[in-house]
């Protein structure tokens, strides 16, 4: 057994973390949690939220895919996947991990349900925002953060990919391109295959 | 001119980095912003999403609270409100980065704008679950990352703060306890003073 657990369920938010981890090369452990049966009181020791993805790594418990691929990121420099804390890329790994779930998250769920708020409150803003800052961003370069993939590409990218994949926004063609260097990854195409193997079985 | 400057409007969000920054005992240069006046041109150059906080660093530009907390926690180590990247508590550190713009916020706004969606599909949950999970780590400990304050009790604290200030939580004890300590620190009350100076302008 690794010192290192995923605790993933087919199909959810942890395939994300699947695929870093694949990307990374790292030992790990992988535990099925079948979310959509509930909550267990088992998996609730592991991560209050009852939510995955979450790891177990030396001994202590985290959820929130953007805080485990942060964490993991400095746990693994060797698998160059985040700019060192000196880079000035530094930041924009940062604004990808806390835009994912504190930005593009919420404006697809609102979008989605229909759900319509003072612009001025939310932290978020409209989906359509989301797609324009992505398709600028990748327009002048062809990852997040430049010209080689990071962490931030699974993280944000990832979101992107199921934006696209359940038809709530049209990709530009910078996006479509991107989408297309991402899921023709090696560890991408391994975390599909891991998911579909163990799929059945949740 | 510092090299860094923060793009601040009294009252709002923008008010967790002023925080951060006096606590820092940073020099920066504070440009105030009128958010509620709209978004001018101008200000969409420094950040896309017409938000504050924002910051320019080196030329750089950053938006989104958490991120220019974690961001600035990497420039001014010698602050010592985070912990360092070989540390165990560095995992805790994300977690409440993450979990304040994509748990607390949009749970937050989902109460007060009375918006229900089937819990496997949103990344936050109720905003019961967010009290819960505070309290219980305030009831170990006094502060989100054990005995010491960190930039995760301006930015996981001060948003706690706000849901207590705007009545839509009702703190428990440990809560209560906590943002008193945290509402009497000098940084804390500076920042109040700086705001209270700047808003008539705004």
């Amino acid at each position: 057994m690794s010192d290192l657990t995923l605790y993933h369920c087919p199909g959810t938010r942890s395939t994300g973390t699947l695929w870093l981890l694949e990307e990374m090369g790292a030992e790990y452990t992988l535990e099925t949690i079948n979310v959509r049966a509930g909550r267990t009181a088992e998996f609730l020791k592991i991560n209050p939220s009852g939510k995955v993805p979450a790891i177990r790594h030396k001994g202590q418990t985290l959820g929130e895919l953007s805080a485990i691929s942060l964490y993991l990121c400095d746990v693994f420099p060797e698998a160059g996947l985040a700019p060192a804390l000196d880079d000035p890329k530094r930041a924009q790994h940062y604004f990808w991990h806390v835009y994912r779930p504190g930005v593009m998250e919420p404006a697809m769920i609102s979008k989605g349900q229909g759900w319509k708020a003072e612009p001025g409150m939310i932290g978020w803003g409209e989906l359509d925002d989301v797609v324009k800052r992505v398709d600028e961003t990748l327009t002048q370069n062809d990852y997040l953060l430049g010209d080689s993939f990071s962490a931030s590409d699974i993280c944000a990218g990832g979101a992107v990919s199921w934006m696209v994949a359940f038809g709530m926004i049209e990709p530009t063609p910078a996006i479509k391109a991107y989408l297309e260097r991402l899921q023709s990854r090696k560890a991408y195409r391994r975390m599909l295959e891991i998911d579909a193997e163990l799929a059945p079985k949740a």
